[in-house]
């Protein structure tokens, strides 16, 4: 059965358009049958607690002696490791707040990013998602197209590409969308059709990417 | 009375870099007299919830109609902005956690990150902070030097750049030290003395900069 985990961190819960570019692509998704399972995380509604403590950033053998966290707060990362460990595709709604991630969203990046359990350290290999899909949604309020004064300016994007593609080997796709505050932000208004062109065509990527992604093949070793 | 608001963000309590370099520089600037006051906040121990809408995001008068947020909320937006606004000084100590900021430190950001409160969006002029002096304590595991083969993985420094100096107008200093898991990670092992040489520097720098850093002379306008 292909699993999708669907993450959304926008704290905008009526006009995201990372919510709706995500959502596109999950209605496309269980539309495939009922064999197309979900799991939804909201991490704006329901935010996760700061790490607690360094020590949940290394796998348990890679922690110097008398290195402990609470019980609860390991038990609480197991759970998010374990929704990602059984996910076939990732999905990850990321608005740009501030040139960086949403916090929720870095919390999440924080409990997942394990040395010695999701990404390898030393001669052990441990980076048991390779392979696997990860779809991320970027919505930015300005543009930051190469070319633009602030074409450097984006602190989202790589992050999550560093994370997900070069520590977890995830396959990383990204379906961006831009100038989503043409309309509020006076100089941006001569920038309204192009803002909402990129955003329907940030919606039918979605939609046709949920509809044809395929779960990686089980890796051979 | 010049005014320091030292923040830490670091989730290590007892061996973190940051924090004891936020500290030697906070020692240095109390001990010029009592009448360099400190206000001190920890994000870490004391974390700040995420901000609840966007609508905290802008200025009243540049919301739109209808956007409201929740009183308790605004007043803790209040009371962060004015615990800012009401330094001399701002002293951040910034951990690298996954290649950005720390999760707590963000929230931070985004509370006081306000187009028409402390950054200019129109025609008004709406940068209190401006040519006020911030000094960022930059901490990282690994190397993010000119040359390395990560040196632009590193998407915790640009972000405070932009947001202190470019959008808040404040003369932003970075203190940073880095291969701080030198000791940790088996292949930077031979990194262990230039990684204490680091160290041993920025706490120098921290000392002499908090015994001699001026505050910004009152705005002429």
């Amino acid at each position: 059965m292909p699993h999708l985990l669907h993450l959304d961190s926008s704290a905008d819960l009526t006009g995201s358009r990372s919510r709706a570019i995500t959502a596109a692509f999950a209605k496309a998704w269980a539309d495939r049958g009922d064999d197309h399972t979900v799991t939804y995380r909201d991490l704006h509604t329901d935010p996760l607690p700061r790490l607690s403590t360094p020590v949940l950033h290394w796998a348990p053998r890679l922690r110097a002696e008398g290195e402990t966290a609470p019980a609860e707060d390991e038990a609480l990362q197991q759970t998010i490791l374990d929704e990602l460990l059984a996910a076939d595709v990732l999905l990850v709604g990321a608005p740009m707040y501030n040139y960086s991630l949403a916090s929720t969203l870095k919390t999440w990046v924080d409990y997942v990013h394990v040395p010695g359990v999701t990404t390898t350290l030393d001669a052990t290999p441990s980076q048991p998602l390779a392979g696997r899909q990860a779809v991320v949604v970027t919505s930015a309020g300005g543009s930051y197209a190469e070319g633009s004064p602030t074409e450097d300016w984006d602190h989202l994007t790589p992050v999550l590409q560093i994370i997900l593609g070069n520590a977890l080997g995830m396959v990383v796709t990204v379906i961006s969308t831009e100038l989503t505050l043409a309309s509020r932000i006076p100089d941006l208004a001569p920038q309204i059709p192009h803002s909402e062109a990129l955003f329907n065509a940030a919606l039918d990527q979605a939609t046709a990417l949920g509809a044809t992604i395929e779960a990686a093949k089980p890796p051979s070793v």
